[in-house]
């Protein structure tokens, strides 16, 4: 049982400093904010090169880690409001939703975002999908079938981990369609997106952008921790070897499929605090685009409150 | 924006209540624990008598709220740690899952449960889903049906909240189905947790048991609170006049479907702080039944280690 030892002690840790950096601020203090948006700082721009952009960039936040650990807790229930005002108003009427696209090579720290941000939210508001290598079945119906099944309902957050875009990268890579196809399908997403967006799903597409230096330190430290072995694989090196090309393919992907409204932002994800800070304010920022209200009593709250009293 | 401020200082304060339980503990600290499991201590024994049981016990746990509070964080790190593991063994062939079945009147606490103890795990581990009225499409078929399509994958924590007990609580209460078919359902129940159980699916089925005093208060509080007013319905008041009728119907779907391998649990309620660590801890007792293990490197790991190095 050493490793449930281990973890619970790291994880304990974690929790340890997010308390003490609370403690230390009050939960009322005004944390560090934004000094620029991330939704205009980190917007995807034409031409898009990768490689101009700094993976370790700070990009409108001008704190340090300790910062950025007291800004994600304190905006946790800026956000759990925004998503229960979202869930509120869908049962009377509304029709506002989102849905996060997170992508990013190996590593690059879907899964503590996923953790991290969205694990704040409850989970009665939040439809999540993993999307992982498609079925047989899923191989006989067109690219964008298994996609439509996930798109979240009225209400909802929805949060594709990976995503209808693993069919134009990993299949622009790898040579699994050939050209014509896949330009087809940078179409066919660019339709399928408007109309979600048409529908009132407010889309917004994340590329965590890691370095292929840190990737190697992440690949490594999963392969020093025997808990963490379940999550590599040897192919994860082989694809390594194909690291430029798939820079390559997220350039286009962005450039083909990049629209106001079904934004592409690039987050610098070297530093793993900054990029939950930066995703967390993003969906903020997508929320309070749709501005939830909470419905008004479709009742007489006094009549009510009399029937209750008078029992 | 009244609404989101108030929300949020009540979040913040909620907040805030935890860090100080758990800075003056410190996260070392060893917290109360159960002094009897709930595994025994809250199992429904036949004759089911739901009014001989104290909606306000705090069976098995002899602390107050500050400790409960505690507690709950204290093990959340120990509940994770359980989820990933299953998670972990399910991508190397381990066949483990579990069901938790949340059922309870109105206003019982069954979305805080979801929020407060569920909302701890990654959700990436968690398959959540609401059973709200049948669709007319779902209404067309059996009322198992739509439940078959909810079951968890290996190495998932299902979570319903409200389930197919709906078809034989409301269904009896209010005459939607005959007898004989209320019957029949038990039946099928039985059938269906019990193939369940052989599939490798942990089922822990929990009745949050309040009093109908405690639900007034609920109630009343959801009408003093505007942000509160979407989650009520003047019919939730004409329910309350059948409440002995949905006790007595409680009680028999428990003795028709109790089982050991598909277990009712009767949570004392009116105290949420307790029914969320009692259920926490029938999570995690469930968990380690299965005693999900991190599974063995498929792949030598110096090898791959030296690859990544030699880069």
């Amino acid at each position: 049982m050493g490793g449930t030892s281990k973890k619970s002690k790291q994880r304990a840790a974690d929790a340890a400093a997010i308390y003490e950096a609370v403690e230390v601020a009050g939960p009322a203090h005004e944390s560090r904010a934004f000094s620029e948006s991330p939704t205009t700082a980190l917007r995807a721009r034409r031409p898009v090169e990768l490689a101009g952009i700094d993976s370790r960039d700070k990009a409108g936040y001008d704190g340090k880690k300790i910062d950025g650990v007291e800004t994600l807790a304190a905006m946790d229930p800026v956000l759990s409001d925004l998503q229960e005002r979202l869930l509120a108003a869908s049962r009377h009427g509304g029709d506002g939703r989102v849905l996060l696209i997170i992508q990013g090579m190996d590593t690059a720290g879907k899964g503590g975002l996923v953790r991290h941000v969205i694990g704040a939210v409850d989970p009665q508001g939040v439809h999540h999908h993993a999307f992982k290598a498609p079925t047989a079945e899923e191989l006989e119906h067109d690219f964008l079938w298994r996609v439509e099944k996930e798109i979240p309902g009225e209400g909802m957050i929805g949060v594709f981990d990976r995503s209808h875009y693993e069919d134009v990268l990993i299949h622009r890579v790898r040579g699994l369609s050939d050209p014509e196809e896949i330009e087809r399908r940078y179409g066919a997403i660019r339709d399928f997106e408007e109309q979600l967006a048409a529908d009132g799903v407010k889309i917004v597409k994340i590329m965590l952008h890691v370095s292929k230096g840190e990737q190697a330190e992440r690949l490594m430290e999963r392969l020093d921790r025997p808990e963490k072995h379940w999550k590599f694989n040897p192919a994860d090196i082989d694809e390594r070897e194909l690291w430029d090309d798939y820079q390559r393919a997220y350039e286009i992907a962005i450039e083909e499929t990049d629209a106001d409204h079904a934004p592409w932002f690039i987050v610098p994800a070297d530093r793993k605090w900054y990029a939950r800070i930066a995703v967390q304010q993003l969906l903020i920022e997508a929320l309070q685009g749709i501005d939830p209200q909470w419905p008004a009593a479709t009742f007489d709250v006094a009549e009510q409150k009399a029937r209750l009293s008078a029992e």
